[in-house]
């Protein structure tokens, strides 16, 4: 009994973060969420019976993190298909749900563009319900092999620049499992490190103004059982100059084809100080990330953010809606400039570590290269 | 009538920041403090009539900032000189408000050994309390006037270094009227470039943990009407990116005799980024802030605060009180890493403007004859 309690406790914590699952309860087919909305303070499942409730979910931000919004739109799909409701109502309403967000967009075609396929094939809704649920499985699963092969690429990177092993990782925003199919991209990497006894220290920006490193980072690098430390982000200079840093792991939310790497605001003074100092400067993303439309950094047109995220201060489960919702901290009127991403041009990158292996040094012939290699055009 | 109102209004909201004054309502004299609590959003005075109310302001932070300090001691001992209270038990009481501030302890031996030799001389309580008193305006009055002369001699620095005018600063921490007796010390230069019609921009680093840059600096630049905007402390990397920072401006809590500068943490992250860039890094104090003890960067031990600070958030009106206090936006038991300031290397600042000129190249042979010709020992 003892030992079943023991398993059963396990079972309930698992490593693993469940931040996206099908299930197939006697009632009828079920996405279960982790709500993003509620971390760190609680960990807290939604259920989605039907594509309304999963726009929801999306809006509220309860579900977040490109690659992982593909993969929600998909199911969101499938969960249309298998309870018979209407698939092109439910692609529509999905896509809609922020329309900015390409890999939503994306996720919901290769769904419903199954579904059709199926259905015109077989004249078979069952049949066509069948196969969009497993373009969604399909299209996760393709995301957690990708984060698998960039974990294992970026730890063999790292073991090649710090043959001591021991490493002292200083990280940026949230790229782990809360925004992705798999393990995520750099976070993936430290996880892999730590799981090879490598990880010495994860050193976790907090990452204003939304604080992702704080909420979400710090949760996953404590669900992992990680050696993690928060620090706001000015103090990172103080770790860098005290020789505290190994290596800087980011993700990326867009590079250009010259290798210029857009990311959360606060990676660019990252790459900086890693020169600085001599550290080098990791940026962890799946090839989709490589925008070859986009010549160089200068070409990246970076997303500016209400003022309000940096003028006001506001409790982690409460979203970020409006103006005036959170406390303010700034006399009332102040301007803010709030930049949501910052370009790291490529020769503050020391590598760009993909599913299909690393580009170091980085330059936009070894990246195309990449990208030809993988079967994906490179030139637009 | 409309003309009175209009001056009334005018008088109610002067520019200068009235952050401490003595004064003689006819019930007795008085010490007015701006509760620094309460911005920004609101500007509420406390009225001092007797030293354990100073003691009180002090501990709770309505007045902070080390030479506001000293002159807060100053005048807390002569009120209770002029009122008649024991001088030597509110001198021990003030001392211990808060027992680290060197410049507190500073000020309350310069108003109270001023009440000893001239009791001791005079016999007459009234007689010593004026000295009290005439020390304590004494020391409010040469802060007032060494902030005058950094501030013009910053201005001067500026000219030579950034000739064609239309500066666009960027400053961390608060270093104006609510630290100091006079206008401060980097926000000072500042203003005097914004009475000269030469700031264009002052880019304000909110400055985390603790948001003084949010709080206190937009607050003074807004009462200056001077143009600022306020950004997250990593999102001044992309303002440098784009070539928006003409100069960084910050003060310093202690200078190391070899030029090494302790201030606020998240300063020596923008001299790597003004270096990179060629942007000139300005350290502007007054010399009492130049440590001869002190050797070398190396040599100066860096306060380590607790980690609540960075785990938690708080409304502006709350005071830093104690873990838990806030609202956590961390999982519970994630450790912080919160240096309250760093050490950025002499050969990273351009100058370094004090109340007798400015230092440039910044050496320990240049800092060591300045602090000789103002009259100061500089060899402890």
């Amino acid at each position: 009994m003892a030992d079943q309690y023991a398993q059963l406790r396990e079972d309930k914590r698992p490593t693993e973060i469940p931040v996206i699952r099908w299930e197939e309860p006697p009632e009828g087919p079920v996405l279960v969420l982790l709500d993003q909305t509620r971390l760190p303070a609680e960990e807290v499942e939604l259920v989605c019976t039907d594509a309304p409730a999963l726009v929801e979910a999306i809006r509220s931000l309860a579900v977040r993190g490109a690659p992982l919004l593909g993969i929600a739109g998909a199911y969101g799909v499938a969960l249309a298909a298998v309870r018979g409701f209407d698939v092109e109502e439910a692609a529509r309403a999905l896509e809609g749900a922020r329309p900015t967000a390409v890999n939503l967009s994306v996720g919901v075609h290769k769904a419903s563009s199954a579904y059709r396929t199926a259905l015109t094939k077989t004249g078979d809704p069952a049949a066509a319900a069948t196969a969009a649920l497993a373009a969604a499985r399909t299209l996760h699963q393709e995301d957690a092999e990708a984060s698998a092969r960039m974990a294992a690429h970026g730890l063999t990177l790292l073991d090649e620049l710090l043959p001591g092993g021991g490493h002292r990782i200083l990280t940026h925003c949230n790229t782990g499992s809360l925004v992705s199919g798999g393990e995520g991209t750099a976070l993936a990497v430290a996880l892999a490190a730590h799981r090879a006894g490598q990880l010495r220290r994860l050193w976790v920006d907090e990452t204003r103004p939304l604080l992702q490193g704080a909420r979400l980072t710090a949760y996953e690098a404590a669900r992992h059982g990680m050696a993690y430390t928060l620090l706001t982000d000015n103090a990172a200079g103080s770790l860098f100059a005290a020789g505290e840093v190994d290596a800087v792991l980011i993700g990326a939310d867009r590079i250009a084809a010259d290798g210029s790497v857009a990311n959360k605001v606060g990676s660019y003074p990252l790459a900086v100080l890693a020169r600085y100092h001599h550290v080098p400067f990791i940026v962890v993303a799946p090839l989709t990330t490589v925008d070859a439309q986009t010549p160089d950094g200068a070409s990246i047109e970076v997303e500016q953010r209400p003022g309000f995220e940096v003028t006001e201060v506001r409790a982690p489960q409460v979203p970020v809606a409006g103006a005036g919702d959170g406390i303010p901290v700034a006399p009332l009127g102040t301007q803010a400039y709030n930049p949501a991403f910052d370009v790291t041009p490529p020769e503050l990158v020391t590598a760009i570590v993909t599913e299909e292996g690393a580009v170091s040094p980085v330059t936009a012939g070894a990246l195309a290269e990449l990208c030809a290699r993988s079967g994906r055009a490179t030139i637009g």
